[in-house]
């Protein structure tokens, strides 16, 4: 039976069009079986996967489970954005993890027995990231701290290392092009001073921690940073490095210049944020938010139905929170559809874009536990609106990026012209703007934000269903006012044709 | 690019080695874009499965969050188990639930945007089916539990009718085999009298709920088991069946005879559970176990190390569980990886196993949990030890359902007699073995459970890492003996070349 990983032989290659089949490939990594016991390594990759999208979303509980009550204006605001703080950078960190992971499987492309226990070993140790993170976070002044987060991430760079070496004593588990290169060694040379860069700088940072503990956050500072500094660098300058030399210092975080994210594997990651954000809110309502029998005899007068209505507000949050993220991940699935290369620039997007995304059932719970027309309610409202719109807006910037080199990164018909582009456009755009709207209606009319918020949870859904039919009727109207100059009748005779396929 | 469902278009197929090249198909399924906008549905069903699996597990969180000190041992028991059985009842209507969807998405192969919108819908509502069933199972005597337990079921109903009957409108979203055929109609009826019985079962059970309870809980019941049954009966009938007609009455709960369940999705549902139910403790250890800065400085004399220490047994429960759900997912793989068709017994068995491994997390933590030498301790151990060998034992079964028909379901190499059967053996029979044997242990050296407990869960990752070496030794001891008998030398030559290669 065909197995599932077509796609990553083209993952490293530079032009994906090129013809392949005149390369001799000794054994094809979506065979599920090759020799000496070497397996597809798709599922693993997917239970990784799965595994890091949960870790990466999971400091957002501390944040969800505060309990809003117990606390006076002033310190509570400091609480909540300490703990959205750690929940951003564990959820960055967690992310940088995941690509390091993406990469070397881009080079290691098979498994056997060892690696998929080597893997889960690391696994393991990634899972125990966000957790010695928020230790350090909470005790700033602490070694301890410091020390088990860099005592994590070089246990997690030695057993990566192992992993690699294994790999290359073993070549036909490594990517098929790499087999037949005859520096294989001095590839592996690179790899290995690519990964075990991060645990020397933790153990750099670690030693300096016993002398000054702020060196040694700035040390750490770096290592978190730079790749994706570095990322965005990559990325915004790919177009003008195309033609010539590579420069050495792009080389530093990655294998291969110029490569490209795995978009089976972005997608498979963006798919399990989307997953646990969405379920986040009926966890807690599953455990929470089933009455007790004797208290509902004892404060409802044993009417079930009163009972459940004091949590509606949960209901709501649920249900809203559920749609938008449902719709958001409907947005992301449309626009991958059509990209064909995913550039590290645009990675680094999609993670921002997840990492707001995170927020949301959050916001949408505050939202509704509020009384009405409090200012706290109102404040709810807009930070859901602003965590909706840069969720969106990061959307929108992949495209824009990805629009940047159609001709590599995306299909032909949603390119500029192509027959979908405006479609597309209206899907990323919708979002954004919508939240942008709500949130300037709900400065300007103050006193009707709940319900101007909920019209909107409401119009959105709709608005998605009739996407095409709204679209059209704009551009009727467009066309009309344009007709009335007839010089730019062409134009919108394009524009009409644009959406009419 | 290639995009990831080559495996979809022989899940229908009878005859996976046939040669389908001579028939016409109009799309392949797994190209990214056909006709008129439609796409692949490889993501929606992998967001799906995401979904399905975080949800199936929910339930496992009241249980493993229920303060065990604050209840005495008779009332504690009592409350547990209702709330596991919550627990497994759940998993069971969800998994019921996954298994209809992916049914349904095997006949239309394809989606396009409002697919996917229906397809949103139907899944937040079957994320708040868990709710739903565990407010009946709290409240077994209001109509209102069961009203919306069969108000849920009947719109998920209504909303799959609405999917079946625009995907047979627009038939290039079906599967290529369907798009032929002659007799459409007919087979959309069919496949809609499937569909709609069991929300026309909800409808009759709310109806008699009025009048009599009881039996609207039977009719719930046979709804919920049905399908069950006839999957256990189709499967181990199988063979039998397999020439001549097929029985009308299996048609009942399949759109096709013999139809396999699709391998790809019962890994990505699998995956999902086992990386959730792995990170379950490390999400209570985030969120519970950061020490607060006042009380470290109040209790320890500002020693962290001190603090952490107290939290010691959740560390422990955490490694454990991570461990022994990573080596059961792992056993999973490698089982999976040369299976090429699950029969639909197959699919029941992993359900089953799935199931046990939900409570894994609990077990553990509970075992960590009690004083050294207490009954309790020693209790919590020696569930700990069923559940492994529960989930452990099925899995096995599923190897054994596949040997019987080894010809479709296993790959020559793990077949009778080919060179990795008695490896696939050993791997999937380590772990009942050793949690019978740590079982059996702990009833009669019951002094030293928890030592006993703490060595297994070490060694068990050292003996996966070393089974073929630990099996070559055993089959050399094994020939040694069997040589003494010189009439067996040629079986345990057998033996000795099976794990050579």
């Amino acid at each position: 039976m065909a197995r599932c990983d077509d796609s990553e032989p083209e993952v490293i290659e530079q032009h994906p069009e090129e013809d392949t089949e005149d390369k001799p490939a000794p054994v094809s990594p979506s065979d599920p079986e090759g020799p000496s016991g070497s397996q597809s390594s798709h599922r693993l990759l997917a239970y990784s996967d799965a595994l890091i999208s949960i870790i990466a979303t999971v400091m957002i509980l501390p944040v969800a489970h505060t309990p809003v009550e117990s606390y006076e204006v002033l310190s509570l605001q400091v609480l909540l954005s300490t703990k959205i703080g750690v929940y951003l950078m564990t959820f960055l960190i967690v992310s940088m993890a995941w690509a390091a992971h993406s990469r070397l499987f881009q080079v290691v492309v098979r498994i056997d027995d060892y690696l998929a226990l080597f893997n889960l070993v690391c696994m393991m140790l990634i899972t125990f990231l966000p957790y010695t993170f928020s230790l350090m976070a909470a005790f700033p002044e602490h070694v301890l701290g410091i020390l088990l987060f860099c005592g994590c991430v070089m246990v997690i760079g030695l057993v990566q290392t192992v992993m690699v070496l294994y790999a290359f004593s073993r070549p036909h588990l490594l990517h098929p092009q790499l087999q037949d290169r005859p520096d294989l060694s001095h590839y592996q040379h690179h790899i290995l001073r690519v990964i075990l860069r991060v645990p020397l700088m933790c153990l750099l940072a670690s030693v300096t921690a016993a002398v000054c503990f702020q060196l040694s956050y700035v040390l750490l500072a770096i290592v978190i940073f730079l790749p994706y500094i570095s990322a965005a660098r990559c990325g915004s300058g790919a177009g003008s490095w195309a033609g010539g030399g590579v420069p050495e210092e792009l080389l530093l975080y990655s294998f291969l210049p110029h490569e490209p994210l795995s978009k089976e594997r972005l997608e498979a990651f963006s798919d399990g944020v989307y997953a646990i954000v969405a379920t986040l809110l009926i966890l807690d309502i599953c455990e929470d938010n089933v009455p007790d029998p004797s208290l509902v005899s004892q404060r409802f007068n044993g009417s079930l139905v009163l009972a459940l209505r004091s949590y509606g507000p949960e209901y709501l949050a649920y249900f809203g929170s559920f749609a938008t993220v449902g719709l958001l991940w409907f947005v992301h699935h449309s626009l991958f559809l059509h990209v064909t290369k995913v550039t590290r620039l645009m990675g680094l997007l999609n993670t921002f874009s997840l990492a707001f995304v995170g927020g949301l059932p959050l916001a949408y719970q505050l939202t509704h536990e509020f009384p009405t027309h409090s200012q706290n309610e109102l404040e709810a409202i807009q930070i859901s609106c602003i965590i909706i719109f840069f969720a969106g807006l990061f959307q929108l910037c992949i495209w824009v990026v990805a629009l940047h080199h159609q001709q590599e990164c995306l299909l032909p018909r949603v390119r500029y012209g192509g027959s979908e582009h405006l479609l597309m456009l209206a899907k990323l755009s919708l979002y954004p703007c919508v939240a942008l709207g709500t949130f300037l209606l709900t400065c300007v009319l103050s006193q009707f934000s709940a319900p101007i918020f909920h019209l909107m949870e409401l119009t959105v859904p709709l608005a998605f269903l009739l996407l095409r039919l709204l679209l059209r009727l704009l551009l009727a109207l467009l066309r009309l006012l344009l007709l009335q100059l007839p010089s730019s009748e062409e134009g919108s005779t394009l524009l009409y044709t644009a959406v009419d396929s």
